[in-house]
């Protein structure tokens, strides 16, 4: 049946292009986790679910869990999926790529095959990306049993609980929606863009992640003298932001020793008071850093700490903390060993890599056998509007996944 | 009459304990230019001026007047004197130290010797700091007839004009006080704390400034990429900061070497988007320097442009613009001569130096011959609630300019 699955591919693109509309995309998708654009975007895919006769329920953090139900309804189901949020002025594939190329593949194996042995469900998580409240994947966390997210505020003083309340009960009224959370799956499968270079820059068409990488963030905090810039004589100064100028390049340095796949970056810096006629009295800057090895991080991190302790001086004190601790997350071996079979035999060449974004399949593996499909993103740009992948890289990305599930759920 | 001398430093002492309590001490004074609190410092200056007999007139900018007029009321006045307002969260003797000290010292001149040959009068500038308005020294500015300001606003949308119309028509009707802008003076001598840690430093108690350091500031732009922390490998990374971490410290190698007095500050500095898993696609910072020949100055922005150019990189723009550029300002060399031997001979060892900041005294030179006379600050702080000058360094600068003052009035 080769040209219901066209129609179904044209099907679920034009569901796709409905979605952006619902965001300006000149500033970007805004799909944050319960604002109408969000609520808009779960109701468009309810609504095509439901017109699919497929079976769709919704959890009471506003996750959508569309069903293509099995023969033997008793064994647990094969999940694909990702997240429907964005960050704020987000591209257009991150999180929607992984849930609409899951319908498509589901619909295409229907199409195909009919019924599966074992139920296939495509999900649409509420949240991942922290991008409105203080919390990152609370979708997938809710799924997985692992946390209640209640009693945080938005920027704007909105709580979380009356926000989910309100956006929620509108996707749960929609026509042929239940109210459930269901089991938890038999495997998880997460397609998405890289959101990096490396696809791209190698010219790869589907990366298999075996781990998604661990990460350590730091607030270093230097505390000198301000003072006036014009009557300070330069050998009294306590210039903080020397210090930290200093600091942070000998950071730089260290950072390539452990491991080239080391990431290092000071993103974030703060100077006091921040004004062109005073001496900077104290420097706060941020330091994140990620590899997929535990060992690496360990040994970045004494580094780093000796850095900071080394760089004081007469009237000059350091301080470093940590604030986040995350550690690499290994994916399922044995799912990306069956889906590099398939990708060699549709003819990928496939690059098994480390994820050095955070993403659902992070939770998700706690709870269940989990791995992800990558597909290349343009000169690695996300979580900016200009995010984009080829479409023939999409489409292949959506083949490797439609023969995974076929694999899993019929065979 | 040394009784009476006593008496009057004790009155004068009074008023500056009462100026200093209009503003709520525990963050500092705040006196800015047409706010309540400056008006009634001036005020309680005006009426301590008119209950001693003393001639008092107020300008259109609110800057306040305080003659003793002389004999030969034809010849021109021999003035002293400085700034009324304070920046934010200011000390105690930025400004105020020399409109209060002028006024003890014409007052013990007259207890001890009547009337002068000359008119002395004492000035007391409504505005130096640029602290509220987007404009520095219009004060001084309009009293030597150098500029009008007039249509610009404070961070509440409050126009000077209004402003300075209500503040200045409060003065204006005090009794005894007259609106006029009387005929510039013979000379301007401004009694000033130094602001800077050097005489504290040599334990020394008066500074006689032979110039006011020239100025230039600049923005630096370094413009990358903005990309994800994660998944952007370390070689193909755009960073902006780490840019701007080794162009900042080659920059303060650099300055070094024109001269051991030129001082370089980077006070401001920005990071876009400035968040701790974004690597930074753009940072601004200033730099500030100053030195007291032009030459040096010239030499250093070559060094600094050339410095700037040199550090684009692949994908990396650097570019710099400069945005203030003051000439070094000589002071009046017979007046510090004169200075210098009353000085040696009240038993101080004055050292004669260049001042960092800038004062009235750079605006007062364009029209009349003009000195300054610095006492130490402890520590070098100033511009902070924690400014202080020692009593005894006080009535040192008070008798310096009682001697020089009676020297060119009574003479």
């Amino acid at each position: 049946m080769p040209a219901k699955q066209a129609v179904t591919r044209t099907e679920v693109a034009d569901l796709f292009r409905r979605i952006i509309r619902l965001s300006d995309d000149t500033i970007g998708q805004n799909r944050l986790v319960y604002t109408p654009n969000w609520v808009a975007a779960q109701q468009a895919l309810i609504k095509f679910a439901v017109d699919q006769k497929l079976t769709v329920s919704v959890d009471d953090y506003g996750t959508v869990y569309v069903d293509l139900p099995g023969q033997t309804t008793a064994s647990p189901a094969i999940a694909t999926g990702s997240h429907m949020d964005t960050v704020v002025h987000g591209g257009k594939y991150d999180g929607l790529y992984g849930v609409l190329g899951g319908l498509s593949a589901l619909l295409q194996l229907r199409d195909k095959y009919g019924q599966p042995r074992q139920t296939l469900r495509v999900i649409s998580f509420s949240e991942e990306e922290g991008s409105r409240f203080p919390v990152t994947f609370s979708g997938s966390k809710h799924y997985a049993g692992i946390i209640d997210v209640t009693g945080i505020t938005d920027n704007a003083g909105i709580s979380i609980d009356s926000a989910r309340a309100t956006a929620v009960s509108q996707l749960q009224r929609e026509p042929g929606v239940s109210r459930s959370l269901p089991d938890l799956p038999q495997s998880f499968t997460e397609l998405h863009i890289e959101q990096g270079p490396r696809l791209s820059n190698q010219g790869k068409t589907i990366g298999l992640v075996k781990a998604i990488v661990g990460q350590r963030r730091f607030s270093v905090t230097i505390i000198g003298a301000a003072n006036h810039a014009g009557t300070t004589p330069m050998n009294v100064r306590k210039d903080a932001l020397q210090t930290a100028v200093q600091l942070i390049s000998r950071l730089n340095q260290l950072a390539t020793a452990p491991d080239p796949l080391l990431t290092f970056t000071v993103g974030h810096l703060e100077v006091s008071p921040n004004t062109s006629n005073v001496i900077p009295g104290q420097v706060i800057f941020s330091v994140d850093c990620r590899h997929a090895e535990d060992r690496i991080l360990d040994t970045f991190e004494i580094q780093l700490r000796n850095a900071v302790n080394q760089a004081t001086a007469p009237g000059i004190t350091t301080a470093i903390s940590r604030w986040v601790s995350d550690k690499p997350v290994p994916l399922a071996a044995p799912l990306l060993a069956a889906n590099r079979v398939l990708a060699t035999r549709l003819g990928y060449d496939p690059v098994v890599m480390v994820s050095g974004a955070g993403h659902d399949s992070e939770i998700m593996s706690r709870v269940t056998p989990t791995t992800m499909i990558f597909v290349p993103s343009v000169a690695g740009i996300s979580h900016a509007p200009k995010e984009l992948t080829a479409p023939a890289d999409l489409t292949a990305g959506i083949a490797l996944l439609t023969a995974s599930l076929h694999q899993q759920a019929y065979s």
